[in-house]
């Protein structure tokens, strides 16, 4: 045990972490990355980094998360001992040996997960072993629950409390905008929340954003809800399933996204929303994250499993995921795109067929469709107004301005068009380089900037006519993305020459 | 691409690693974990962590690495722009993927983890993949090759050049104070790095540490190798094989060593040093890291098949590692043992039998003992005062007192004795409680601190008798260490009820 005066570190690092001299630590006898025990009207466990120079011989520095805890001033002391490592590396371990856990274990785990009484290192040792071998079915369920639990829960007085989730991978998928006024101009509850992008070019809560606030706590989620019927909302400003998050954190510099870990990632937020019938949206085909149907047949089956095991009723529909859905990716797009459908019934057919269907599904599962007539309700519901007025309520509880159509959202003022070199059909299409090049214009975070398609696979295109439009906030970001997209053609028109630049025109 | 201001993080990560405000990170659409380039005389890929509050828009905050690589001044400004994931992070998924990787990949790997351009996340999803399935030979073969060449070599012009390795895991192996004398004392070069415990109580370079400076580069080595025949130096303070030490820190707090680490590890810091010839001292049985016989013989057939693929002839003795090698455990205690065993030829058999085994070995490997003849020769070597002749020489090169003598070294004057309470044989001795009891009273960093051990396993005590003495440099330590060894007995004699707490009498 050591007395140690407190130094004041101010950088978050989302963790309980001090810093040591490597001579003191030497004397405590504890190791980079070991665990400390400090004493103090509280005892908080942190984990500790070691330096020779920056924090001086009988001096500890704490991180602001530590800071936070304890509430010490500069000149304070601390009492500091060495810890053990949490039960739950132990665990991890196990996960690691390919053995398999109990649920106290489970929970353990997820616990000190949520407590951030884990290092990146363990954190990714035990993603990386559930990436090489799955968890079975009882430790998913176990996960799930665990996830659930160790977060805020929304629970509704009614029933039945719907939802849709899309485990995503297709751009431009903006459907929940009309799904959720669908589902609740028929008198359903549906408390939707929803993500950012990360990697993509826009997610459901950064088109909402356009329209009115997204962040909320859940209790205002379930107010909301019960007054209007649904909401769409960003997941992220909430306390449910926290340990989600934070293990997102560590999967995304790995690229992976463990099927246990997806599984239990979705249906935790679900759960804890109360929700009890869910449409699952699972696009399929290349460029998405199911390359084939037989991959999307499995995480149906595991989905639909799950939520049995949670008693929870899952539908699950593969859909059409290789190329985009309507013709827009970036947030003013989409939802002028969304809007304008929800307005006037005019828009791509993809964006309205797959809402329809998937609004369908969730309107027989309520059961204010009688069994196959949802998708007829669904477009009914588009066409009479009641989606678009419903829309108009969420928007306004969310706190935005409900008398919003798509002509007054902005786009970003810096285009550019892609033009076919050729006549010819569209032969390649990629979805990835579309989402690359609206980020690069400067998508999801400047909200104008994104693409629109006018040729998708398959179709007819002349010589000089424009496959794509790039749009830009920013006349830097617009050359980047212009830059981007020459280099390697998002768009391959039959016929056009490998090496052939495209033509790119500037419309400024 | 944005213009920062340079905010000087006075710590040190050891990593090159930046702090951004999140405005900014969005803006310039990079998410926590990604690299940025940060263009100035020279090029830097960093990796970013995210703030909100501590570095505000328009500043980067430099952590202590890169500010040492750019030399930037407080209100200077940077270029930062996203950067690609290095080339490694998708050769680890192949390796998470179960896939194989080529000599070119594994090299890049190597060259990524010493120039610090992996975070901890990948470089723990590396080592959690290699523990759950090894590398092949080809691929250790190489990940050895790789960690030889990204480092400092050391070439003598005479040959051959001897070495010897313990894999660890048995307390009190203090033999490489006696083997390497013997061997030099031969005519052999043996130019032995070390290391200092991490989880155990006192490595070959703590204990050498009492007797001489350690701390040397590898020009150093070789010089002193050449002119005395041998040194006994701590590897850490070398560029010798540096992509080891930053793989064992992620091990570490995963208690992890995967077998492709273990070899690589072990194999690229002799082949660095110019090793040709070497002697494996793997200690086998309860309480070691090598559970049985069977086991040993796998690791030995894999040290001498990879040997042969670097052109170095390996021999591997199993030795007993249940008990400690000699009767102390801790740096002063064990050299004290070591010397004494030089000067009189007076000690432990476990110890000088164990030593001239193995030094037996390379001197017959080394072709100065005919084949059956090399223990006569070490014992010999011990017996007419050469080998400790020949440690003099050593500890003098390296800058210490050539005529120390055992009755100079220092222990702890808290001391404290754990009796055998009944009268009977020693049935269970527990390796790992010795070492954590010598820990907890000081060991490693407090050179004095150690248990000394009087009865082991299957020898005669009666009750009253000490079987163990611990010392300590500080009265706090010992009390902790009595209380430890109070709670649960390392030494159990057989009719010692399990619940009657042995007798602990304080010496001071």
């Amino acid at each position: 045990m050591m007395q140690l005066k407190v130094q004041p570190i101010d950088i978050k690092v989302g963790k309980y972490k001090v810093v040591m001299n490597t001579i003191d630590a030497k004397e405590l006898g504890v190791n980079e990355g070991d665990r400390v025990r400090i004493k103090d009207h509280r005892v908080l466990t942190a984990i500790v980094d070691f330096t020779e120079d920056m924090i001086a011989p009988g001096m500890i520095g704490l991180y602001h998360e530590v800071q936070e805890q304890l509430k010490k001033e500069w000149t304070e002391t601390v009492e500091v001992e060495p810890a053990d490592k949490p039960k739950s590396t132990r665990i991890i371990r196990k996960v690691m040996d390919g053995k398999r856990l109990d649920r106290d274990e489970i929970y353990e785990l997820v616990k000190d997960i949520v407590e951030e009484n884990l290092n990146d290192i363990e954190l990714a040792a035990f993603l990386t072993a559930t990436y090489i071998k799955d968890l079975s079915e009882d430790e998913t369920e176990w996960l799930t629950k665990a996830m659930i639990d160790t977060g805020e829960r929304i629970e509704f007085a009614t029933t039945p409390i719907m939802d849709k989730h899309s485990i995503g991978g297709v751009p431009g998928n903006k459907i929940s905008l009309l799904i959720v006024p669908i589902v609740a101009a028929n008198g359903l509850l549906i408390p939707k929340t929803s993500s950012r992008a990360i990697t993509g070019a826009g997610g459901t809560a950064d088109l909402m954003e356009i329209l009115a606030p997204v962040e909320f706590t859940a209790q205002q989620i379930k107010e909301m809800t019960e007054k209007v019927g649904g909401v769409i909302v960003w997941g992220g400003a909430t306390n449910i399933a926290p340990a989600d998050d934070k293990l997102i954190r560590i999967e995304y510099p790995l690229s992976i996204d463990p099927h246990c870990q997806l599984l239990a990632s979705i249906m935790a937020k679900k759960g804890a929303v109360g929700a009890q019938k869910v449409v699952m949206d699972i696009p399929t085909g290349a460029g998405t994250k199911i390359p084939d149907v037989k991959t999307g047949r499995k995480l149906a089956r595991d989905l639909i499993n799950l939520g049995d095991r949670l008693g929870m009723d899952v539908d699950c529909a593969l859909t059409y995921g290789a190329s985009p859905v309507g013709r827009t990716v970036g947030p003013a797009l989409e939802v002028i795109e969304a809007l304008q459908v929800l307005e006037t019934m005019e828009g791509p057919n993809s964006l309205i067929e797959k809402s329809a269907a998937l609004a369908g599904m969730l309107l027989e599962m309520g059961g204010v469709a009688a069994k196959g007539q949802g998708h007829d309700l669904a477009i009914e519901t588009l066409k009479n107004g009641k989606a678009f007025a419903k829309l108009k309520e969420i928007i306004e509880i969310q706190g935005g301005d409900p008398n919003v159509t798509y002509r007054d959202i902005k786009v970003g003022q810096y285009t550019a068009e892609l033009k076919a070199p050729t006549n010819g059909y569209v032969l390649e299409f990629h979805n990835k380089r579309i989402v690359q090049i609206a980020r690069l214009a400067g998508a999801p975070n400047d909200k104008g900037a994104g693409v629109r398609i006018h040729k998708k696979r398959g179709e007819e295109v002349k010589a000089g006519q424009p496959v794509l439009t790039i749009y830009a906030e920013k006349e830097d970001k617009l050359a980047d993305a212009i830059k981007n997209a020459r280099e390697d053609l998002p768009i391959v028109v039959e016929g056009m020459l490998l090496e052939k630049v495209a033509d790119i025109t500037e419309l400024k």
